[in-house]
């Protein structure tokens, strides 16, 4: 038997608990993970490309857990009521090759992708900027997990919101008064960020956009730009990501995915977990840093191995019939046809 | 909604129908497709090696539909009583990039196993080999798969086995005596394959054994090496390989899995795909064909579609809540904590 967390459960459990927290804890996750980076092997997703989408496997182990999550991407699907992207992840025991945990990761992704945000404002922001409000650029489905957590980290209550949907602002402002957050519409991404410390740019165009210009920033920032994700989709200015001080999570895919895919190649981009594990140093002066966020299977692997932790043995976990187990494994035969008998 | 098919679902299922008459089937349905073989996409599996064992993932695509099997190979697990291989699959709508179906796999591997093998047999034996008791070597998980496929399609009764461990072939007896079909035991390999037609090789050892010595064929066979699947892991003397006219799945894969991994790199080969549609000739002077064969996702995706299409809207199907589908795909907060509501 598998553990398995559906949607209905997972939503349950996140009801139960306070977001902020286990955002802090998971981006706490994120932060150990990354200190032994080298203990995971590191392979490319594997996409799958048609005319309609694309469909990826994110594989990673190290020498205990391996897992990989499914995701689609399908900007046509909200043409006929369905998501652009759906998700779900595995994790199995390195040691016997068995599946342990199945579970949605449409959610699990929003959380893992806002926690390693967080981290790497946490790692990569002067500190006097964290005192000004955050700007968000995109006011779609990542956008409240973002600003839960900021202010669960560094105690930001104030977002300075920009986005072309004001349906989606005002979507954002009706989710976060509730958590006493306060939500700052404005008609421009230069607006947005004129008055802000950390900027995270979050939107869904599928183009190489340019929702930041050069121009619009004339102050010191961090920047987290999370929705230039794949090839010939990017959110910034290519004259302002090459001001910054760029910081990836796996060079290699990076450079094909990330706003860096518009930049020279020989441009210098560190690795986040070169930083969190001492082995590079902050540039004191660096007035713009950049987090040019992809998404990697790192994170995925720590999200579920996360949840699973949380959840296993909880009443939030059922379990599926998903392997076959013969009490002779020689007699597979005989365990479908009754002559042999389950585990 | 996921489409769901259990272990225990499925051995009710194939309880229901004649296994003869689904092999022919499916067989059948493998047929069809490997002439459609270059519709689909030819992905190399990705395989995840730790100290323990290995584990894959095995996607496939054509223009309708996506399918990966997961599996993995631990051959020490068998020290701890759990399964040296356990699998499950899931097909995806290429058109929305949604999964469909997820389903056990490591029955319908050995079905999709034997099923392949038994076309090969019919592509590639001599018909009057066919008149012949057929040799098993190796009577595993997968021997009484492949007697009744070959039972099924060929009418083939007697099966002449060989295999070092008895209680196995006792094994093979009880289960085939109920299908009317003989196991005549041998002492050696070379026992079994002499009064044969074709042959079947099938064991699990982990190595590059020889199950089948250069001197032990001296007349007409087919041969289907089934056994040696992974780098070095064979069955056949080399020069027994060498002299036949050899077949395989996907070339680039079985060269480093198959047999011909001991070969030269310039052994002719012939990818079977090619023969069943067409575009190859079966010489008809061969006096030894060797199908050396080591699994590739396409045939998975067949098994998976052949079962998908049996099983949807019946009993043996449940659902599973596996994909968040938020009515409004910004908002993904409010899906999570009930502002929000399911599609």
């Amino acid at each position: 038997m598998v553990a398995f967390c559906s949607v209905d459960n997972l939503c349950k459990y996140l009801r139960t608990v306070d977001l902020g927290d286990l955002l802090v804890d998971l981006s706490s996750a994120l932060e150990q993970t990354f200190t032994r980076w080298s203990e995971f092997q590191l392979i490319p997703r594997i996409a799958s490309h048609s005319t309609y989408g694309v469909i990826e496997l994110m594989p990673t182990q190290n020498n205990q857990r391996y897992a990989f999550k499914y995701v689609n991407g399908h900007p046509i699907n909200t043409k006929v009521g369905k998501q652009t992207v759906v998700a779900f992840g595995v994790i199995a025991d390195v040691e016997t090759g068995y599946p342990v945990f199945i579970s949605e990761m449409t959610v699990l992704t929003a959380l893992r992708t806002a926690a390693t945000a967080a981290l790497a404002t946490k790692w990569l922001a002067d500190p006097e900027l964290l005192s000004k409000p955050i700007a968000l650029i995109g006011a779609g489905a990542q956008a409240e997990f973002q600003a839960v957590a900021h202010s669960a980290l560094f105690g930001a209550t104030d977002f300075n919101v920009h986005d072309t949907d004001p349906d989606a602002v005002k979507k954002l402002q009706r989710n976060l008064a509730g958590l006493d957050l306060n939500v700052n519409a404005f008609d421009s991404s230069s607006g947005a960020v004129s008055e802000a410390g950390v900027i995270t740019t979050c939107t869904a165009d599928k183009r190489n956009a340019i929702v930041l210009h050069n121009d619009d920033i004339v102050l010191s920032h961090h920047i987290n730009a999370l929705g230039g994700d794949c090839p010939g989709k990017t959110e910034l200015d290519p004259t302002l990501a090459g001001r910054c001080d760029i910081y990836v999570e796996l060079e290699a895919q990076t450079r094909i995915e990330g706003e860096i895919q518009q930049l020279d190649e020989a441009t210098e981009v560190t690795e986040l977990w070169r930083l969190i594990s001492g082995e590079h140093q902050r540039s004191d002066d660096a007035e713009l840093t950049l987090f040019d966020s992809v998404g990697f299977a790192i994170e995925d692997f720590v999200v579920l191995n996360f949840m699973y932790e949380r959840l296993a043995k909880t009443s939030f976990i059922s379990d599926i019939d998903l392997l076959a187990e013969p009490s002779d494994p020689k007699d597979l035969f005989g365990f479908v046809y009754g002559g042999g008998s389950r585990v």
